[in-house]
């Protein structure tokens, strides 16, 4: 079942809000659930209905399972552990600005599919944050993009229960939260009585709902741990459990007489009448899909890629070809070329650059700007919000399959992004990372624009594809990848400076992760194996071609990707690196760690084991040791 | 000259403000300064009057050499290039955090020192920030702090042009900023004219000391390339010079005839005044301290250890001791015995956790909360607010060589502070970063929580130090080493679980950053070294034991600190890790990649090449083959 019907099968809190950040969990069903969640790395949860096909419905086994080995209930809710979880939101702040992401996915599919007479995508995006959510600061990035954009369907109630873990949120945090949101544009209400005031509650949502070009904050006051006689308003039931005493105070201060783990048969029915609820609104929604088929056939046809996020086919021919003698240029127009192709062919592509776009080269020419009044376009603003941007990618691609979200900035600048991109890899959203000025080679901006350290931090990463393409055959390779890998983030490092087009590069070889682009001797033992990645592969195979004008056999090789090269068959990787030939260096310019795993005991690296400086790149790359001469000086040295 | 004094030499904007955001020159000295700077990388600067003793000015042709190899005036302010910056705050709202940090510092010193008849420690901060900083999540996390606090003698100055690289802010940033502010418990003041209105502006300053008890934000909007004919106004300005023509054309709209780099007599004489205007004021805080010394002998030399960060004599024999007899412990238990000594002897050391002191063991059992009231406290109440409580320690510990701070969450959210401990590596900040919940050991709360590449993420960082201690005796051994690296950043990563005292570790050993705790061969030729670091130290000490039963000679290294290792004789190197002995084994809870450096091809490493996964600590070790059983299968698979 698509996710614009299933999500629009989502009602108001105490209906059929099903999973929510952290498993807040403070009813008493279970001896095992009292007092879990709250902030505690909950990080936002933004919510959805349970799917109604194919799903695996979490059984009562599985709450007993809760925080074990093999559960489908982990200590925080992961959406590749349980059904129904949409987002990984663990780290605090994050599932906010994930509920920023599904809320413009949603406002963009609708721009561009609902018609007059035919409403498609149409679904509410609702996230339960605590003071820990709200004092991250990629909550405040993500809510004022938010409130630029009005994207009026985000409904947040904000848990101000006043404790966090280490005590009353008074030793921290007193801004006026409120406030703050006004200021950021943003719809607010304060329901005082969070914990039986449920009339209140349900007034606020449609209070909310009825301002459509602002989303709302609903601060709900809270106690928390509820119900608990000596532990309620303490930190105390912030991450720990009640423990046995204090949950038979509970049960009996709440007149709650059930054994543990049993759901009475009243509050069983009224849950399950969503079942019958959910299974009309989805055939109500297929049947409004039938017509829209046969009404709007092209926009169907995308609908459904976007849906399904099957590619259209031989949308890889799309993408630009080079040859070694087109003119040199720098891997981020390439790139931008590659963007260009990519959003004429691939209904779901659509990202943007955290205020860089003019030099992350990220703008896609025949798309506007998304924007409040412009919904439907595919350039996305984000402003100078790296962390933000990261986590509303997240989201736009877990929202749909076919939806292929790229976001940009300085290389370096992944160092703000971090959390998010370590969730891209961990929650297997396919996000498109495009980060220029990827080394010393930026030049004069100095150090702490230079990436030096960033590439082996990220080649750390499991699940994560780091391309560090060389020209304009391996950047399409590296777009072509990325494309293709959609349950795996995807970091493309491209060059500020203008690079040649290389003989022997190819798209295939990217594929690989690694592959030989020359060779001058005969057999698989050449004298000496050059192994350089990006804008240094220009340099290894120059040093090879002065090397062999004195006889020596030398192979250069691009390793563009460890990763995938590291799944290729041990025959292939031993094809490339044959075992026997130990003199080898690799030419990068970054800190040099980690590459003994392909240089061996024997072997030498070029790169910078520094900070960088600030000076024009030709400069900074000769000074520090990037030239053809200490390649060759090297390779003598071996 | 101390800073109390320096700081104290500050006056308001036009009079002495020298050094700010990016190299915020945008009048038209000489023709390689115009339109420099701005927002871009800018990052706020915190700024202060240059130093009057020792100090190397910047002369003409270090202008002229602006983003030059060597030059004192790079592409972004450093503060280990040119003397008079502070801090360096190149990406955008680090400055910002800096200042927040500063302006604690003063506060925190002020109400230890200052005494009713004699006020030692009393300046103002300021600081210039832009567009772009207001939009990173750091500089709300910040402010929000400072509004908290309500630390009044920070002046920020935020440059409202309207201007990003991008375009106009209108495209993404469209919230009111000052009601922001006053949300977070800010005084703020618009100046309309930014450009001319210099009476407005001492008039704004005037306003914002009269505010004692909250921190001043003063909005100037500007004119972004103010005096450009064609340029003014747009983002061709904001980080591209003007081009020969339009300084031209500049140059005479602005009535500017003087020759490049030309600085007139009568503009020169205006500032030269200030140099008297310094020196005096220094003559006089040295009188005042003089007159201190004599009254307050004890406060004195507390202050002037502080100020020259010299550390009190035989300080690290207040670290605590273990031996082998010792019983199991956390080394996040152990950290904060450490911490509490350290704080007892140290008169500079302060710090705290991002609201998991009580996680985090970080708590100063002697002293009480800095707050609003009582900042003479020394533990620091961060909230949930990683990313500013990195920037502030920065600046904490810039502000005076004698104060340590140190700064606390769990290892994984490093992530989410990533940018600050990149500047502290930078900049030289000695921040002792005390990362507990260490790897897989932390259990239940699941991957999201759980680091598995940190460790190699930050050792591939340049001038940080990565401690692992395994026990009672390494983690004393780890602090000595962060307190001893003033110019340089620790990040100490401790367990959440309790270890065993090991035979064999050594504080001296820590200092090496790698030793053998155990061997029973007899010379420097072990048939297997076993290296482990941290928690898995334990493992590779029982495996080791297992092994020698059978017969085996089995060395135990602990490779505690990488770079401390990589900082030894090749001769001591050689004594730990023989080149001859090619059968080794790493364990270690984290990625492998990296480990080839010291297993080299033919060894193994154990370690988790994969995201965790939520289950008691114990059960996730065993799964993933942290055992003493697999050690020994994987030593008799070699």
């Amino acid at each position: 079942m698509p996710r614009h019907c299933r999500a629009r099968n989502q009602g108001a809190w105490g209906e059929n809000l099903t999973v929510s950040s952290g498993w807040v969990g403070r009813g008493v069903v279970g001896a095992g659930w009292e007092g879990v969640g709250g902030e505690e790395g909950a990080g936002g949860g933004a919510v959805a209905a349970p799917e109604s096909s194919s799903m695996v419905f979490l059984e009562m086994d599985d709450l007993k399972a809760f925080r074990q080995w093999g559960s489908r209930t982990p200590g925080h809710p992961e959406n590749f552990e349980t059904q129904g979880v949409e987002v990984t939101t663990g780290p605090l702040g994050q599932g906010f600005a994930n509920a920023v992401g599904l809320v413009l996915a949603e406002k963009h599919l609708a721009a561009r599919f609902n018609k007059p007479d035919i409403t498609i995508v149409d679904h509410y995006t609702y996230v339960i944050l605590g003071d820990g959510c709200q004092m991250e600061g990629v909550a405040n990035e993500a809510s004022s993009l938010d409130g630029h954009w009005g994207l009026g369907k985000l409904i947040a109630f904000y848990d101000d229960n006043h404790i966090s873990i280490d005590g009353s949120t008074d030793i921290a945090f007193t801004e006026d939260v409120l406030a703050r949101y006004e200021a950021l544009g943003w719809h607010t209400i304060w329901v005082k009585n969070g914990n039986t005031g449920y009339d209140d509650i349900r007034a606020a949502i449609k209070e909310a709902k009825e301002v459509k070009d602002k989303p709302t904050l609903i601060k709900v006051t809270t106690t928390i741990g509820y119900g608990s006689p000596n532990k309620a308003s303490t930190h105390s039931v912030h991450g720990s459990a009640l423990g046995s005493k204090e949950v038979e105070a509970t049960r009996n201060n709440l007149l709650w007489h059930h054994e543990p783990f049993h759901v009475p048969d009243d509050v069983k029915r009224h849950w399950c009448h969503h079942f019958d609820e959910g299974a009309s609104l989805e055939a109500e929604w297929n049947a409004k899909f039938a017509e829209y088929e046969k009404k709007y056939q092209q926009e169907a046809a995308e609908l459904n890629s976007i849906i399904s996020g099957e590619l259209p086919s031989g949308w890889d021919s799309a993408l630009p070809k080079y040859t070694p003698e087109s003119p040199t240029d720098a891997t981020r127009n390439i790139s931008q070329q590659c963007l260009n192709a990519l959003a004429e062919v691939i209904p779901g592509f659509l990202g943007g650059s955290a205020d860089l776009a003019s030099s992350n080269m990220t703008l896609l020419k025949m798309f506007g700007d998304f924007q409040k009044d412009t919904p439907e376009e595919r350039n996305i603003r984000f402003g100078v919000r790296e962390h933000a941007m990261g986590a509303i990618s997240n989201a736009i691609a877990l929202h749909s399959p076919g939806l292929i979200p790229y976001c940009s900035t300085f290389f370096v600048f992944t160092d703000y992004m971090r959390a998010p991109i370590r969730l891209s890899a961990l929650c297997g959203s396919g996000v498109i990372y495009v980060m220029t000025h990827d080394s010393i080679g930026l030049g004069e901006d100095g150090p702490t624009h230079q990436p030096v350290e960033q590439l082996f931090s990220l080649r750390a990463m499991p699940n994560i594809l780091v391309l560090r393409p060389a020209d304009g055959t391996e950047t399409p390779g590296a777009y072509r990848v990325a494309v293709i890998n959609r349950q795996r983030p995807s970091i493309l490092a491209l060059s500020r400076q203008k690079l040649p087009q290389l003989e022997g590069t190819s798209v295939e070889g990217v594929a690989k992760g690694g592959y030989v682009i020359s060779d001058n001797s005969s057999g698989n033992k050449p004298d000496l194996i050059l192994i350089g990645t990006g804008s240094e592969l220009e340099i290894a195979a120059k040093a090879a071609d002065e090397l062999r004008k004195e006889g020596k056999t030398v192979r250069v090789v691009s390793l563009v990707c460890w990763e995938l090269f590291e799944e290729q068959s041990e025959e292939y990787k031993e094809s490339v690196l044959p075992s026997e030939v130990t003199s080898r260096i690799s030419i990068e310019a970054g800190v040099t760690l980690g590459w003994e795993k392909y240089i061996g005991q024997k072997g030498k690296s070029i790169g910078i084991d520094r900070f960088g400086t600030s000076a024009p790149a030709g400069k900074i790359y000769k000074e520090l040791g990037f030239t053809v001469e200490n390649v060759i000086a090297t390779a003598k040295s071996l």
